[in-house]
């Protein structure tokens, strides 16, 4: 069964939608947890289970690099080689490029960079992103595309856009071609670029509805612009999306980012904030951020979030949670992880829920409400 | 309740037996994980019950440090602390000092020390050994000791002995003056010393039985001396141990040492090498040690220990817990660490079916046949 996406409920812009496919169903708004090398750190493929993730991301860049995608093909594909049965979306690879190798040369071709692990030399085409994406067995596969940074020329998001229009008709063609891993029913999704200029996006978009997708991704956005440029390209990008397919802001964000998408019609989204804060000690909980290692909850018996239903706050109190964060015990990530993706996993169910009610933003009103009253570090 | 010591079943010298207070019962023989900081590393409270551990060991050395016991008594003590309700045994936090700390001076007043985390002083005895795990709330507090290693000089063994019944008198009496935390109904084993020198070990035991305690541990074995010498201490110490008060061998030891000891009628068992090796990349299994991070295993599709039924057998490949060790990535250490405490426990439970059974010989020739045999490192 190839991919399938229905909304079934709209609340101004925002949706409440089903994306599913033979392995099962993810129910949109979504936030995906990153799972950069075949794992969400610290947690095991049971945890995102019981969190009721029912999709996560892949890094290509990474799983190419190591352990390979020919190794990981050769297993089963990424579903099997890391025992998660649910959805898998991977990126194209090329933010990575971008942001963690040592990039030698970007040409119309193909990029040319060193590994960060052994700074041996790599190209990366659209056609060895579609290859190695359809060896993984990915659920939802992504184009390559150029990602430029802000602030950034018009004339260099010009040329980006061409190139990610380009790249994406070659991807297209590649993942077309390509035989993916057995038992693998992908879809293909594009990706917008075009910095913070409406105009080069809007032809961007056009562009890529020619070529045609099963999703379209809004990408090059919260790489440094301000908060309202982001919302401003969102915004104006959405009434040319087509409604019937489902639409990602890439690499977004905080709970309020989360929020503010919804409530402008994006579907899915990822980010690496919440696990990669959880493992350095400052949790999300419903009422903002929570510096859980500071001193000042070394006595503290509540729970991380008072009234959370996690794992973690079931069972254990800021106190025992910042000790293992002094001690560098390896728990403390996975308690504070646990409780982060808990929290993002919950808010987009109940966001969702309050779509399909038809009260997004009452409800969207009373959760930034409590979210920003910072009652989080207060007293007890 | 006070605790309770009952021996059901007797082959040989293997004892089956189970050990109570009202937080629940310890079937032994039985391994204790080691919780060094208040968590056994890597792991959730809920692993360790899922595992099936019904004891595990808490560092007296360590916590005094860091929280500090006064924290842990405010929070209502170890157990609420950390989130376990079933039993916990406190070492005395001598060996820690001995063996972590810089040691400044062994006085038979107390034992000065530099903390290896800050260098602060600080000034063991008896007597705080004893308020700290009685603050901790502790199942099992041990007295404390004075530990030597090998190789040692007869006299010097002689004091070691002389001080250890000092201490260990010294130790009694603190326990039954102190208040433990609210809810603590604590047991004091006693620890028989004496190097390699069978009369020194028989004299120490005599001393601590003329004291009275409810346990008897055998410490200042494993650390160092020949594996021989080891057993014919534990070997020759055991007839005069009491018969209806458990028998704990301190610090040991490999699968096989269990095995050993068990035959030989001890009942607890400790030790840091399952969970420390596990960390490292090597696990224990059925059939012996596996490296899984060899390259040896970067495409085997099997389980660590075909047939095992834990958590990480039944769900990932050996493949896949080496790519997770090569991206060192925390999530190998928890598989690993899965993997080994589930060996290590499922052993003693079948260890004690067997004793039960009056069949503990046959048992164990098969066991060590097996293990011994090499075949976890063999092909597919």
């Amino acid at each position: 069964m190839p991919m399938t996406f229905r909304v079934d409920a709209v609340d101004g812009a925002a949706r409440a939608g089903v994306l599913a496919n033979r392995r099962g169903a993810v129910h949109t708004p979504a936030f995906m947890p990153v799972g950069t090398q075949a794992t969400v750190k610290t947690l095991r493929q049971s945890d995102l289970e019981a969190l009721g993730a029912e999709i996560i991301l892949g890094n290509t860049y990474h799983l190419y690099l190591r352990p390979g995608h020919g190794l990981i093909r050769e297993l089963g594909g990424l579903h099997a080689f890391m025992g998660w049965n649910r959805l898998i979306l991977t990126d194209s690879g090329g933010f990575q490029v971008w942001s963690l190798a040592d990039l030698n040369r970007v040409r119309p071709e193909a990029v040319r960079f060193q590994s960060h692990l052994d700074g041996s030399y790599h190209e990366f085409s659209p056609e060895l992103s579609m290859e190695v994406q359809l060896a993984l067995g990915s659920d939802v596969v992504m184009v390559l595309d150029r990602c430029l940074t802000y602030p950034l020329e018009r004339a260099d998001a010009v040329e980006g856009v061409d190139l990610t229009l380009q790249w994406a008709a070659r991807s297209r063609a590649a993942f077309d071609r390509i035989e993916p891993v057995a038992g693998a029913d992908p879809a293909l999704f594009g990706i917008v670029q075009g910095g913070i200029h409406t105009d080069l996006r809007a032809r961007c978009l056009q562009g890529l509805r020619e070529i045609g997708f099963d999703g379209y991704a809004i990408g090059g956005l919260s790489v440094g612009e301000p908060k309202s440029a982001m919302w401003e390209m969102v915004e104006a990008g959405m009434p040319d999306m087509p409604p019937d397919r489902p639409r990602y802001l890439m690499g977004v964000g905080t709970p309020e980012d989360l929020i503010e998408g919804v409530r402008r019609g994006v579907d899915l989204f990822d980010c690496v904030l919440p696990t990669r804060n959880a493992r350095k000690g400052t949790v999300f909980t419903s009422r903002g951020r929570l510096v859980v290692k500071n001193a000042a909850y070394a006595r503290d018996p509540r729970p991380l979030d008072p009234g959370c239903t996690c794992y973690t706050c079931r069972r254990y109190s800021r106190a025992y949670v910042r000790h293992l964060f002094q001690c560098g015990e390896t728990l403390a990530q996975e308690l504070a992880t646990l409780h982060s993706l808990h929290f993002y996993l919950e808010t987009m169910r109940r966001a969702r829920r309050a779509v399909g009610e038809g009260r997004f933003g009452e409800w969207a009103r009373e959760f930034l409400e409590t979210y920003r009253s910072g009652a989080a570090s207060g007293p007890a």
